[in-house]
């Protein structure tokens, strides 16, 4: 498994590569879990080279976001893609991705606004601008992300798409502990009385899709079903709802009544962590 | 030659051609002149096979701007290019470039701020997400852009940095009639008498020049003689000036003490048209 820490050298690997084989390129901010293998695992379907890159973007973060106690277990992750097979492992120092004077931005197309545009303001800015350079080093044929990121995957895809990108976007499906809690390099923050108070996302997200599978169109109902779930500020329940909404799931805009093209997402807090989750609802 | 509306085939031919050959790119709006061929001859000079885009992009241009009169003599630039031994010219539609939906933009460098990005704010947006775009579309060695345009080859050279795009950026001397006036697809708009007062542009540049070749180092000392050669307002000068500076030619910041590194830029009106020229300023 090759290691660099150089956008050059990233970008001579897969250029060398690309002439032999179809590579695959799965971007992550490191502190691998089971979510993270089973992209790497989507990605050697699809190609027969692997390269990951592991960096904690900090212009994604705001101020008072947690970029600085954002896990970074190196040697664990490295061991990790090690034991998955993967190829290329490019894992830049932050001065070699932002050096003294940077000063150039991808402003994030339209679907980017709405959610975790609204809460986070400037966190796609910095999604949208780490990736293009990613895609830039590392010219890979198709990249996988995760569906638990489920704007930040349509936000990339439309990002390529227009910024003509000759690199496929994969998502691949969110993946769950047992207890249905998806899998999240933020969940290690949990205490354990916490972690129990988290399963209200996914099982909210069930719950929902339940009354869709009976039926219920309306999207009013559907997220007020969520809510009462969710019980922000009650004991048994998380400590704040950012959102919980059923949307159009292309556009995350607002629809009065669900479709076959629907998503339900829920961004809530529990302590000071701060959990997403989501689920398509498909006829 | 080859022609190609589609930034699919735009790039299968230049990754074909760069498995053997290197390749420049020589971005342009079309209504090429010797300025533009001045281009294309360097592009020969630091490659195997040349490509050329032909496109008016139209998010560079401001409402009020010329945007509906720019010159699109297609045939003859296709016919320029062809003697030149341009082996391929990627010159798509509007709406190849901007589909419905369209959202995604560059956020210039911080040398985009001064001169032109006050001037004319959003052009360098326009323009670095063209210019990334026909990188993406055209993955070229190296892309060669005109001295001309000064401040434009100082914002695509860091855009290329800043974002890791693998494309050197060659900057080509300014090409001028035997009268001064530097080459610009823009003079077609002036009449006998605009072309005569235009030439202000050229002199006040060239006055500059001999001044600091005279030791004289006072920034405003050098702008103050150029301003007095633009005379505008005046029946022989310009009808508008909306700069005339010497500032770091780095930076595009002002300096009080001109130094080895110095370029005077001019910006001025000259009945409906706006011409631009500038001049390095070396010990």
């Amino acid at each position: 498994m090759q290691l660099t820490a150089d956008p050059r050298s990233a970008r001579q690997w897969t250029i060398k590569s690309s002439s032999r084989h179809r590579v695959a390129l799965v971007p992550t901010m490191g502190a691998l879990h089971e979510g993270h293998l089973s992209l790497v695992r989507r990605a050697k379907e699809l190609a027969d080279e692997v390269a990951v890159s592991i960096f904690v973007n900090p212009t994604q973060f705001a101020p008072q976001e947690d970029l600085a106690r954002y896990p970074r277990p190196i040697e664990d992750d490295l061991a990790a893609l090690h034991r998955e097979g993967v190829s290329m492992v490019y894992s830049p120092p932050a001065e070699a991705i932002y050096p003294p004077g940077f000063s150039t931005y991808i402003n994030p197309p339209t679907v980017a606004e709405p959610l975790e545009g609204m809460i986070r303001p400037g966190h796609f800015r910095g999604v949208c601008t780490i990736v293009l350079k990613l895609f830039q080093a590392i010219p890979a044929s198709v990249a996988v992300f995760g569906q638990k990121d489920y704007q930040q995957s349509l936000v990339v895809s439309a990002m390529a798409r227009d910024l003509d990108v000759p690199i496929t976007i994969e998502v691949a499906p969110t993946i769950r502990d047992p207890d249905g809690l998806a899998m999240s390099s933020r969940n290690r923050y949990l205490s354990d009385e916490q972690r129990n108070r988290s399963l209200c996302l996914s099982r909210a997200l069930h719950s929902c899709k339940t009354l869709f599978d009976a039926k219920e169109r309306s999207s009013a109902v559907l997220e007020s079903a969520m809510f009462a779930i969710l019980r922000p500020g009650e004991p048994d329940g998380v400590d704040e709802v950012d959102y919980v909404v059923v949307v159009d799931r292309h556009t995350l805009l607002p629809i009065a009544q669900t479709h076959s093209d629907t998503v339900a997402l829920i961004a809530a807090r529990v302590g000071s962590t701060r959990l997403i989750d989501n689920m398509i609802l498909r006829t």
